[in-house]
């Protein structure tokens, strides 16, 4: 494990992204947010992901400066045609567009075309709480990301299908971001991979049946992967659904189960809600604040230390990785470091 | 177990109603909605809240008739003083709001203050979708309905806050609704009554220890409801807390835990968003149609028989209850009947 400063991180990122044809702007972006995801501790969305982005930029299936163009508009809501530009660049306009849109009509609603991957959706409905705005984000992907079965199904149909709220506080605002399956296929890989066992009801054989043997999900034939809830699977189904509503629905796009390519897409929804249309900035806080000190007054159970808001070890996480710096895996730093020489970039 | 038609039910229940004083139209909304309950097969908020909902008129804790205002307002958004009027009759008026802002802003969001029970929250995403709009809600409860403990918590903090969506497609709409934690109160009684056990994952008891009795709920002292997700536990406790934000923050009251009243409150949340502001109805439609085809299309497993969207089987009950009449249990109808009587009201 090799440890490293959020900023040289970043320049390390920003100067890759450069290197392979990305306008300043859009570099600076991307390097900010994924080792704004390191630095969270959520490393899977993190700098881990430069040599995949620079292998989709190689492959053209990602066109960094394309143009990121309203395809449709209204004071309230838009379609955002997305251009195959880096996904987190899309989304991160498409955000900042939800957010003029919420503080001038008192909520808005964004929604994606041509997105490639979106990264950590809670990245943008935190960005909307850290202005004081509520958020709320999804989002759903193309078929070959169709690991998850629906409640009572046994071939793939969904994807992982995150959603995320934001909400802010007097002091670090809430911030919720979770898949709506039990666990993500890169999980399911790294358990059988170290010989463990996944927990009961996360998984299906190629016959349907449950069972908690990573192998078997791999087959072949291939199993799926289950709704979050075991016995109340129906519950993540439903969530699930939700998400596919919101990423594909209101674009017009049948991202699932016809998307225009094999690619990566995700559709995206971002939906802003300011809570100066209501009651009030002040009010809003005030009631947040009492929620957070009432929820986490409950006695923790045996098996917990204490009881906690939704994002508060990420923000924990952040004091620290801030101070001390960032721990990357020798075998990722590798390969950021061959992706960088590759492209002529001195680390 | 006696069977009754919808018109006889629905009809019952409006004179009753108007014999406790409420007006008409009220009157209307509420057999409607309870009758619809039963015919969809949801019997929990059917005609058996009939007795309790005259027990609170007489009580004073409904006000029939009571106006139902705008506390404030903006094109998009509104916080609608309920007044303590029936909370089905004012969720329904806050509905229609949503419903009028969402067609002509494109999006919507209508909050609740002073609203009593609301029912099913279903109800009102499914009016919605009916309509052609995409619709979202969900309510929160004031501190005597707080079972629920927090992640890792074992003190409850939170309601069963139910969430629901509604998507309208060529046919039937999607309609979710779903608590987010893993039964009700009432669910726990019924399954001690029966001398069965819980699965496990459901409850803690009181010293926060996982327990599948349900004497081990009642205790004294009492345990807690787990929220859905078993060992992902947290995501049920997010999206229950994203039902707090909803239900509380907007409007400006702390709901949770300080309400005004001891009393019975709902936080009630309704969005509402329009096809229309993005890319028609029409395409709205043809992307949901093949999303109930892809999805539906997966083999079942072997344990199920086939895979539905959320809401078919309360629209498949609700085609043989309109033919064959609704069942109602003996205790209740006798409940109902005695409501009636003593209201001089002749069955």
């Amino acid at each position: 494990m090799k440890t490293f400063f959020a900023t040289y991180l970043s320049e390390v990122a920003k100067k890759v992204f450069l290197a392979i044809g990305t306008p300043e702007e859009e570099a600076e972006t991307l390097s900010a947010e994924l080792v704004l995801s390191n630095l969270l501790g959520i490393d899977s969305h993190g700098v881990v992901r430069i040599p995949q982005y620079v292998e989709e930029v190689k492959s053209g299936r990602v066109k960094p400066g394309a143009p990121i163009e309203l395809a449709h508009e209204n004071p309230t809501t838009a379609i955002v045609d997305c251009g195959w530009n880096f996904g987190i660049v899309a989304a991160s306009r498409m955000t900042k567009l939800a957010y003029q849109k919420a503080t001038t009509e008192g909520i808005s609603c964004v929604v994606s075309r041509r997105c490639h991957h979106a990264g950590r959706i809670g990245a943008y409905v935190q960005n909307l709480a850290n202005q004081g705005i509520f958020g709320l984000a999804s989002a759903n992907s193309s078929r070959h990301g169709h690991f998850v079965s629906p409640w009572g199904g046994m071939e793939g149909r969904l994807s992982t299908n995150p959603i995320a709220f934001g909400a802010p506080t007097s002091g670090d605002p809430v911030v919720m971001d979770m898949s709506t399956s039990t666990i993500s296929e890169g999980k399911i890989r790294v358990t059988m991979m170290e010989g463990r066992s996944l927990p009961k009801g996360f998984i299906l054989d190629s016959h349907g049946n449950p069972t908690t043997d990573p192998k078997d999900f791999y087959g072949p034939p291939r199993g799926t992967i289950l709704p979050i809830g075991n016995s109340l699977g129906y519950k993540g189904f439903g969530l699930s659904l939700l998400v596919e509503v919101l990423g594909s629905a209101f674009a017009g796009v049948p991202v699932t189960p016809d998307g225009e390519t094999d690619d990566y897409i995700n559709g995206v929804c971002v939906i802003g809600i300011d809570p100066d249309a209501f009651s009030g900035k002040t009010a809003f806080l005030k009631v947040m604040d009492r929620l957070v000190e009432y929820v986490t007054s409950s006695q923790p159970a045996p098996t917990s230390q204490e009881v906690v808001m939704p994002g508060t070890y990420d923000f924990r996480t952040k004091e620290i990785r801030e101070k001390k710096g960032i721990p990357v895996d020798e075998a990722i730093w590798s390969k950021i470091v061959d992706t960088a020489e590759h492209l002529g970039v001195p680390l």
